[in-house]
């Protein structure tokens, strides 16, 4: 398979080449490729800076405007809408809303649906229950002002949490789910995260253009005394959102409140 | 631009046919695709089972090859090499080959370049320093059992550590050539992690099969007065490494490590 470089471009690498100017333009915004008002060079203009046609330069431009980075506008121009990508926050008190305040004027979590089903051996296994065991499994997608940054699916025991489909759907919080039954607060015991190219439904549910990348988070949330509540698997769109990881204790304090 | 299903395929999406159908492999691979032996089921049927022609399977099955996932056996057939991705832990403590330890026979990190230059903005600002002060580059690269599974810039203060790359081409250690200047201990202060195709340059010196994904993680290194010294971007192929942040404390000995 033939590797033809021009202008930093791969031909013939499996990545069709508008995908590769799309991940060109985002990271020339990221270094100064918009002018000061947010707008981008002309089409013609990025067309011979990157070596392809207009054609080429328009369908990156357009699957960038479809994932909500850029925005054209009738006879000004094309316009970058969100200069970063959020940050979404790893730790202990991972809670989407609070993870993502101050980012987006508004911050949602809505679940979409939800089931009972009997327990896979990798969810069991991460809960602390047999295979088989009823869990209830429910699909949830968030969102920043209007556009979708992740969906996620995640499993509790079904004896334990039989109501949270409920106390979820009415308060809108899954922290304020749990409190209803009886948990009072909750810690993330640990995430995996891995990155993979988005499926069909990750490309319809979180409005992505075919061919992006999703981050994905395998979370385990224990109650107070350790035991395990939650697993969850959430997709985010690597597009418009990073992760970030903050340790529990800064080093400069660290050392102070850990006892003598 | 249309979307044809078939088999849970996207054409004319951005990503290659045979780059899904890599993917797709992958997957199977971890539900139960490969028999006991590890072995693949032939070519036709894996044609047969994706919808595609034995071209694209065999494709594929390249990719996944060079990548490190399959070996093809003369006469016996393809065999999954790697069940499993590396896990690599992101947290306080993270060391290169402390958290790979046990996954793998041997593993590396090894310098492969350095130089001085001046810190560019963002850089000085996560150090603390002023743009344009003299830093130490020093690139690197991780291996486990001679597969390359990550390359990574750090940059370091040139005034307070003058001899990194010296110590740490004699030691083979970030963390012995830290103690060599100095630097008794360090911690993570924070890590965060985005989701690429990988470049040109990661295709070469990963043995990426091109149209790969690559985590990016940027990390900050602080020693135990909370001083940063260390800034770093690491590049780990996604097809051979998760990252996993555990929380420091559990959630089950937390409270009783804390003061009262």
């Amino acid at each position: 398979m033939p590797i033809v470089k021009r202008a930093g471009l791969q031909r013939g690498v499996g990545v069709a080449l508008w995908r590769q100017i799309a991940d060109g333009i985002r990271q020339g915004i990221a270094s100064g490729l918009a002018d000061q008002d947010g707008r981008l060079p002309p089409e013609n203009q990025l067309a011979e800076r990157f070596g392809v046609n207009r054609h080429t330069v328009r369908a990156a431009i357009s699957a960038l405007a479809h994932e909500g980075v850029l925005q054209s506008e009738q006879g000004r121009g094309t316009y970058v809408r969100r200069q970063k990508r959020l940050v979404y926050p790893i730790g202990e008190r991972t809670r989407f809303s609070a993870g993502l305040g101050g980012q987006a004027r508004e911050t949602r979590s809505e679940m979409t649906s939800h089931a009972r089903e009997p327990a896979s051996e990798p969810v069991a296994s991460a809960l602390g229950l047999q295979p088989g065991e009823t869990l209830i499994r429910i699909e949830n997608r968030g969102t920043a002002d209007g556009m979708p940054v992740s969906r996620s699916t995640s499993w509790f025991s079904a004896e334990r949490f039989p109501a949270i489909p409920e106390a979820y759907a009415r308060t809108g919080s899954i922290t304020e789910a749990l409190i209803e039954c009886g948990v009072e607060d909750y810690r993330r015991a640990s995430t995996r995260v891995e990155a993979r190219h988005a499926d069909e439904v990750d490309t319809r549910e979180l409005k992505l253009a075919p061919g992006a990348i999703i981050l994905i988070t395998h979370a385990l949330n224990t109650d107070l005394d350790g035991q395990p509540i939650q697993y969850s698997m959430t997709r985010f769109a690597a597009d418009r959102v990073e992760l970030v990881v903050e340790s529990s204790r800064s080093a400069a304090t660290g050392d102070q409140t850990r006892p003598a």
